[in-house]
Formats: C-alpha cells, structure tokens, sequence
C-alpha cells in the first residue's frame, strides 16, 4: 500500500496564521519585526531567494530589507557592516545569505550575529540552549522537520530515529530536538559518511531523516515497513527519458528537476508518510524562519 | 577472556605533565590561573570534593581558592556574587559548585557565567561551539571519557557507540564528540528512559557509554563481544556479604562502596576494554578541569 503524503504547506500555513496576529500586536506597539539579509556580491540563484523571502516576509507583515557590499568586501568590513546591523534598533533580525566569496570564513562573520537577532538560530548560543533543552532559536530547517514529525508523533517516546547526515545546522540539531524531552525523547542515532552499515540503521529507523544532500542515496530496500521518512535534502538533477537519456529543453540544454535524497517512487510503497521534495520540510522552513523573527523581536522589545 | 583495565590514571597524568610547563609559562608572564569555586551554603560532600579540587590545583601550580555564600543568599545575590568574579581580572575561571539551595535555580545562574571562565564548559555558548566542533571548552567529563576511547581508537569511523544517558553535561555533549569530525567520526545513538529497547542498542555497540547513574543497569548479557566499555556512572551502594545482606561498619551502619553503571565482574567477560570506578573516567574529568583553567586564561590574557 502506498504511502501518504506528509504536506509541509497545510502545517506552514497554521503556524504562518498563528504569526499574524503577534504580528499586528507587535506592529501596533511600534516594534514592526524587520528582517534583513546581509550578502555579499551578486549571485543569482541567491537572487532568487531573496525575492521569495521578501514576499514570505511581506505576507504576514514582516518588514524586509537587503543590504549589500561588494564581492570585493574583506571579512573585516561584513563584521562591521553585520555590527552595524546588530546595534541598528529598528532590525530585529538578521540572514547572513550564503554563498560569501571564498576569502571570507563563513564561521567567523557568524560569530558575531547578535544571539538575539539570530533568526537562522546557528550562533553558538542559540546552539547551547538547544543542547540544554531550553530554546527559542532553532535552526530553521531542523526544527521545520522536527514539526512535521510532531504533527504525526506528539510524543516520540519508544521510536528509534535515524538521521542522515551529521551537519552542524540541520543533523546535529535535529539530534538534539528528538532529545529535547526528560521523558519523552526519541532514540536518535546520526549517520553520515564515515558509517560503516547505512542500510542497517536506516533499515531499523521507526522513523527517518535524510538530509545528506545526495539524489538517490536512499532506495526503498533501505526503509523499515510503515516507517514515517522525512527528506531534507534538495538536490538539482537531470530529467531522464525512459531510455535514461537526458531531456532537452527547448534551448537544446538538459532539463533538470528537484528531488531529494531518498528514491521516491520506491520509498512510498514501503513507508507509511513520506515528504515531498519539494513541498515537504521546504515549506516548514520558511515558516519556521518568520516565526523566529517575531521571536527575536519579541525578545529585544522585551515582550 | 577477561577484558584489559582501561585505566584512566596514566592519561590523566600525562595530561597534567604537559601543563606544568604551560602553567609555569603563565606564570611566568604573570598570569598565573586563577580558579575559584562558588558555592552556597555548607555541604560535607561538596567540601569534601572542594578540598580535593584545591589539592588537584596546586599539585599543578593553578591558585585555588572558594567563594562562599550563606544558604539564605537568593539567586539575584548568587548572580551578583558570579558577576563580580566574572569582572575579578585576578580570576580566571570559576566553578559553580553543586548543589545549590532548592530556591536558586541552577540554570539561571549557570547562563551567567561568563564563557572565557567557564572551566567546567557548561555555558550556552561553549555548548554551542561543541555543536559548531569548534570547541575549546568542552563539559570535563564528556570530553575525559571521549579523551580514553581516543587513547585506543584515534579514527572513530565505522564504529558503532552506543551512549546511555541524555544529560546536558555528559549524554548530549559526548555525542557531539563523537560527530566532531567530518570524515572520521562515529556513529552515536543516544539511549535513555524513553528507549525501547535499550539492550538492542548496548549489544550492538562497538563502544558502550554508559552515564545513567544507576548502579547495576547494564549487564554481561547486555554487551557485544570485544566491545569497548566505558562506565562514566558513580553509585555509592551498600556492600553486601556472600548472602546478599548488607555489610555493617564498626558503628553498625551498612558499608557503602562506589559502583559504576556497569556490573563490571560480567562485563570483563565480554568486552575487550573496561573502565574500572573509581578510576576510569574519574581522573580524566579532574585533569579535563585543570586543561579547561589553563585553557580559560590563555583566552583571557590572549596568551
């Protein structure tokens, strides 16, 4: 029997609606929540997503702004535009855009978001409380599938979850949300590349995340029966022809489509809800990203 | 064939050994460590481990010395007495000694430590950089017992560990040890009172951690053949005689000893490693602690 859907947008959708109202509230004490995007250089696929976060943002009353520097910017001068940017009281939130060019680390502009601006929630402290079990800034994504989860599973006491891949914004935390609870905590474990038997842990999985970031890294055989299987990763992939021969498209240039990490039409004749790629956890995210900018907002305003 | 004795001494000393110069280099430049334990009230166990903290620092040359409060302090004089150390140049990290009044909550005052004198790496922010593997300053014990698995195994790939216990200090940061590398990390599952299954996952595991504080928990039966045991759990239990009956001292009151998590006589059986308690990770936390304080001044005078 196949399998259901697990639609991320019906879930966006309620926790988009329960915003608006916080959001109005704040708007009316005069702490509208402004989210800007600090980026370097141009890129057009961050382009892109950019525009779909400002109309996200605009949606449900969240103001949005883009700053700026050129390619050419040093790490010195994004720290000091991104201090600029935590000491500005009229921004209360911030998105470092990836890509950066190659001579700034990515790691040590992050350090220096302000904790309390940190909509993405990947600053160390926000980190921290979330080993301690005492967060209000999760990364986004992590959590976005961690509410898809608990829309099926309001306790995860007894599961045993596998997790695919062990980066530290989207595997590790998810890891530490399934052992956010004393008494109700999933068993997670966390594959990755260095695993020795990936079939044997995802094969026992109750239920299963994959955010590896490889098409076709898990196939059907992979799935425990009626397990629940959430798919993290977004990967751009040629369409293929029944002969397997890539599809033109009508500039003579392959076709590509988006799919995740796990065979799709294999794994739903196993498990009982998988997500779409796209549609699934993607949706989640953005919700889960305007929903921590009227967290932080609510957190420097003090209400 | 019995299991080998995974002594934790000889590598706790060897750590102590390459600090002595480092510690007298400080010093020399004038920035001797400086650890203080803050505590409230008067508790004979604390004092006892207090006294044994102060003769594991000198035994090194780092100055120790204790900041009492009265039992009657509230938490916002707690939280003023740690501000003021946090602000003391003259101290360069501090230790929250436990326990503290029913009435302080620990975890408030704990996110006030300031995390450049967080020895004990119990800060958000330190937790945060465990999570990020970018750590300086890891929980003592979590990284004591993560520092004798690597004394047999310095590549974790392809091993499956298990860990029993989901702590904040111990449970959770040992397993973001265990994913702290990119192409040689382990395999972590984190099991708990909420796990399923619990010997599934112990019998499995090529190395077994085991941090639940209850005395007796994992048996023989419990453990893979050849696996490497390491028992983090200290149980004060009654000595029993050949009957079962307890043992009484010379004042007639029952004799206690120390156990770990692990019923070691079966354990030593199975397994090819084993931690004795006392004495595995025990000194390992100690000399992680006097690490974390030399660490901590280093920061802190940019040495």
């Amino acid at each position: 029997m196949p399998a259901q859907l697990l639609d991320g947008t019906p879930i966006a959708e309620k926790i988009k609606s329960e915003l608006l109202p916080k959001i109005k509230e704040l708007t009316a004490k005069g702490a509208t929540p402004h989210l800007v995007a600090l980026y370097v250089g141009e890129n057009a696929g961050s382009k892109i997503y950019m525009n779909k976060q400002k109309s996200d943002c605009e949606e449900v009353g969240i103001k949005y702004s883009q700053h700026g520097l050129p390619e050419t910017a040093t790490e010195q001068e994004l720290i000091k535009a991104l201090t600029d940017l935590n000491n500005n009281p009229d921004i209360t939130g911030i998105i470092l855009q990836m890509p950066l060019p190659q001579h700034i680390s990515m790691r040590n502009v992050r350090l220096n978001i302000a904790p309390a601006k940190d909509v993405e929630g990947i600053t160390p402290r926000n980190l921290g409380m979330l080993v301690m079990s005492d967060y209000k800034l999760a990364p986004c994504t992590a959590v976005g599938a961690f509410e898809l989860l608990k829309s099926l599973k309001p306790s995860l006491k007894h599961l045993d979850v596998t997790i695919v891949g062990h980066s530290e914004i989207v595997g590790k935390p998810l890891m530490l949300l399934m052992l956010s609870s004393m008494m109700e905590s999933a068993t997670p474990t966390v594959c990755h590349i260095g695993t020795k038997d990936l079939a044997f842990h995802t094969k026992r999985a109750d239920v299963l995340f994959v955010a590896a970031g490889k098409a076709g890294l898990i196939k059907g055989s992979m799935i425990k029966p009626g397990a629940i299987v959430i798919d993290i990763g977004i990967n751009r992939v040629p369409v293929l022809d029944e002969n397997g021969k890539p599809v033109l498209n009508e500039k003579g240039k392959p076709k590509t489509k988006v799919t995740g990490d796990v065979v799709f039409e294999e794994a739903k004749e196993v498990c009982s809800y998988i997500t779409p790629v796209p549609g699934g956890v993607g949706p989640l995210t953005v919700a889960m990203l305007l929903k921590n900018t009227v967290e932080c907002t609510k957190l420097q305003k003090n209400l």
